[in-house]
């Protein structure tokens, strides 16, 4: 039987998906860069932003990355992330609305591997593959 | 000629390295929860923690990885990163203090191809590649 939605057990299943939201602020980019120490112009400076091939301040690609960790928090059971590939496929803007989503691929044992993507709206900004452990 | 340390020239050379460095508090921990929504109970639950693996808690592998991106944003020029491969080795933990170090390996006009590791003292808890744009 197909599954789909909230998943309320704590056996996992192929194509079964876990999914995160973010509004990203100002706010966040601020201290993003306060906690990696990564102040490239490019996410701090508007000014010089204005400047670039975006025109405009962009996100971290790695507070867009966290999403995915944040999507793989809300399996059921002890998640710890072995491995991630992404690419980022478009740039992030502040104020925009993004959904991080993961879905099952291949399980073996205790080992789990994930499709992973961020869209904002219908444009996936992100896509990459996640290995886990589950406990 | 073989370059080493601090690179203040624009122009990149293979075996080029730019390294940061972090002392992983508590509060970079609940700040990283509070950005991302990733309140998984191995970073924040101590008590939850003390019963896992790891003994203690351990702290979000996408911060952790934002250490890279902060040592490519140390580069000369605009950096735009697109795309990582991150294999998460050994478990982090807080008060840590650790080093990222990226190293220009490929070099094809504006793209960029660096190998990168994450260590503490001498053991290195992240190793990974990474492809960017530099303009």
């Amino acid at each position: 039987m197909e599954r789909k939605g909230k998943v309320i057990s704590m056996e996992l299943k192929i194509g079964d998906q876990f999914i995160s939201y973010k509004h990203v602020t100002e706010q966040d980019v601020k201290l993003f860069a306060d906690i990696s120490g990564d102040h490239n112009p490019l996410h701090m400076d508007a000014e010089f932003a204005s400047t670039s091939m975006f025109k405009q301040r962009i996100v971290h690609g790695m507070l867009i990355a966290s999403l995915i960790s944040t999507a793989l928090a809300s399996m059921p059971g002890t998640i710890i992330l072995t491995h991630i590939g992404m690419t980022f496929e478009k740039p992030v803007y502040i104020g925009d609305n993004l959904i991080a989503k993961v879905t099952v691929k291949k399980i073996e044992d205790s080992k789990v591997y994930l499709d992973a993507e961020v869209t904002r709206d219908t444009d996936r900004v992100l896509s990459g593959n996640v290995k886990i452990l589950k406990r």
